[in-house]
């Protein structure tokens, strides 16, 4: 075994150098690469592995075949006191995302709420990153997001119409590590499936189930079946509702109209979001509402255990201290996601990653 | 078997003058008492009927052991152009949700959002009550409520912390009829395990499971352990989220605060809820909206169906035919429910409904 086909660890620097050097051989303006890649290693940092850098080969193909411009210039096309319509120019998804955060943010600000949807955009990383500046603000962060590709079917069919359709909020709990919650209205993630195919490991049933309703277990045949929502029915209804709130809200693409981002790399996508940002100073004081939710989260994970289980966990729990492991310690690099940027770097013309 | 002890069918507006003569009864003014019982009417009109008259009761002795003031005058205690924290004064739930409702709806037409947060407020039947007016506005409608009591465990634990947290959304979709999801964040709602406790039917597995983590079945016997959230993980992180953004955010009850207003009559709930209204004119032009929802809706249903389904429904599909259908033919009451309304009616000393 040589030191390439073993896990590396890499410090989150050395992979940000790496990722926008990447995306700037692909003519994207080194600014914007530069913020990219931040986005794309914090994800990681954060411990969402599924949608950071393992997304790079993604992203590549898609700028190679021009599905994504690398030269976008997202821009509001539209705007009130309290709501924009943000334009992502069919660039790379972060950075129409970071716009209509800081927007979102600056709008809370003035009128105690900003929501901006998003449209013609891209696969962006985990929502994680966009509600997340919301909690540093003293802000509750929400978003959504139509997803890249159509893994789902609605209850009781069987036509692929929908994606895993993610949402995701965040809540300062005062001196807690902030709740977090992230998720697919799904029972897995296409995110965790690919990253299952790509380490030769199967799936667990209720993941998946083929067109004739029974389970599907090998990653590798994703396209045979579909992703089960969560409840069933209410998970479905969540599913079209973010379908409608992120993707027709914004004249994004739902339906048959999307884009198999990985498969399809040469049409642009039409991804739909929105990120909102609440300010709990316009619903009253805000020692008051850290201290209630703070003593929520602390009800919650005092609770006694079911037999089974060794605690109550938050959502989002645990994710800062990962965070701050990863900038000390460095990074994991599995040896497949290794190989991917290997390739890519060949492809690109540039420097691998160091050993 | 006397006509009594048959499931009646009465018209909507005798439902309707009968409730409103029990609220002013309890000293409810008249006004009030009007609009809490077309709310409620409506409730069973669109076919939510664990959330509308049936709940009669529970209000009942609320009011009468002070734990619901009769006098209640909802009032807006802080605002900004888009938002608005409204103190329900302890009445009947509906009177600040309909307030709420309407400043949502007022709001989003100056800035394209209204988020209204209620706090001091009472159970105020189905959410989708307070989400369908936004939509006859062109609006999309959302809500969430914390659940009037504490039905569900964090996942992994026992201790009953979390209410069923509903949310609500609802929006139009051009000539077709609207998307409206209104879902508890638990496989079941109490609301229908209440009705199979009434009519003495078991509930089926997966519902509920008691503090052994055993399937519990027995409606009767539903303090002995706590619902379920969809998804696992998922669902419980749904059902916390509620809890922050409907209920912290406005200074009302969560976790231990929160009264169980069936058995604790007398104290004062705190319930907490917010409906926001989002004007789609604010993010585009309302006929392509219109459009895109009305096709979105349109593939869905046209889906073939798995092997053991009837057809691919949207959420509150038919609510409208069902509302017509009751307006005509009026609303059957189960001879369980009767026989409250006429004990109500005794102790209220008022006219029962006619047979």
């Amino acid at each position: 075994m040589t030191d390439r086909e073993r896990t590396a660890r890499l410090p989150a620097a050395t992979l940000e150098r790496f990722v926008a050097s990447v995306l700037m051989s692909l003519d994207v303006p080194a600014a914007d690469a530069v913020r990219v890649a931040a986005y794309m290693v914090q994800a990681d940092l954060l411990g969402y592995e599924t949608h950071g850098v393992f997304r790079l080969r993604q992203y590549v193909n898609r700028l190679v075949a021009g599905g994504t411009s690398a030269r976008a210039r997202p821009c509001v096309v539209q705007e009130t006191n309290a709501t924009a319509l943000v334009d992502g120019d069919n660039g790379l998804g972060h950075l129409a995302m970071d716009l209509a955060c800081q927007l979102a943010i600056r709008k809370a600000e003035a009128e105690g709420i900003g929501w901006v949807g998003v449209r013609n955009n891209n696969h962006a990383g985990p929502l994680a990153l966009y509600v997340r500046p919301q909690v540093e603000q003293a802000m509750m962060g929400l978003a959504a997001a139509v997803g890249s590709a159509n893994h789902v079917a609605p209850y009781g069919g069987t036509d692929l119409l929908l994606g895993t359709n993610p949402l995701a909020i965040a809540v300062p709990a005062g001196d807690r590590e902030p709740f977090l919650l992230d998720m697919a209205t799904t029972v897995a993630s296409a995110g965790k499936i690919k990253t299952l195919a790509q380490r030769g490991e199967a799936m667990p049933e209720g993941w998946m189930v083929g067109r004739d309703g029974l389970p599907l277990t090998d990653p590798t045949r994703q396209q045979e079946g579909f992703l089960l929502p969560i409840g069933g029915a209410k998970g479905y209804g969540l599913a079209v509702a973010v379908a409608l709130l992120a993707g027709a809200l914004n004249g994004a693409a739902v339906g048959r109209a999307v884009v198999d981002f990985s498969k399809d790399t040469g049409t642009p996508a039409n991804t739909g979001q929105f990120v909102a940002a609440i300010d709990v100073r316009a619903f009253g004081d805000p020692a008051a509402f850290a201290a209630a939710a703070a003593t929520l989260c602390g009800e919650l994970e005092a609770s006694p255990v079911l037999p089974g289980y060794d605690a109550v966990r938050l959502p989002g729990a645990g994710r800062g201290a990962r965070r701050a492991e990863h900038l000390e310690g460095g990074l994991d690099i599995h040896p497949a996601l290794r190989r991917e940027l290997d390739t890519i770097a060949a492809e690109r013309k540039i420097e691998p990653l160091p050993v």
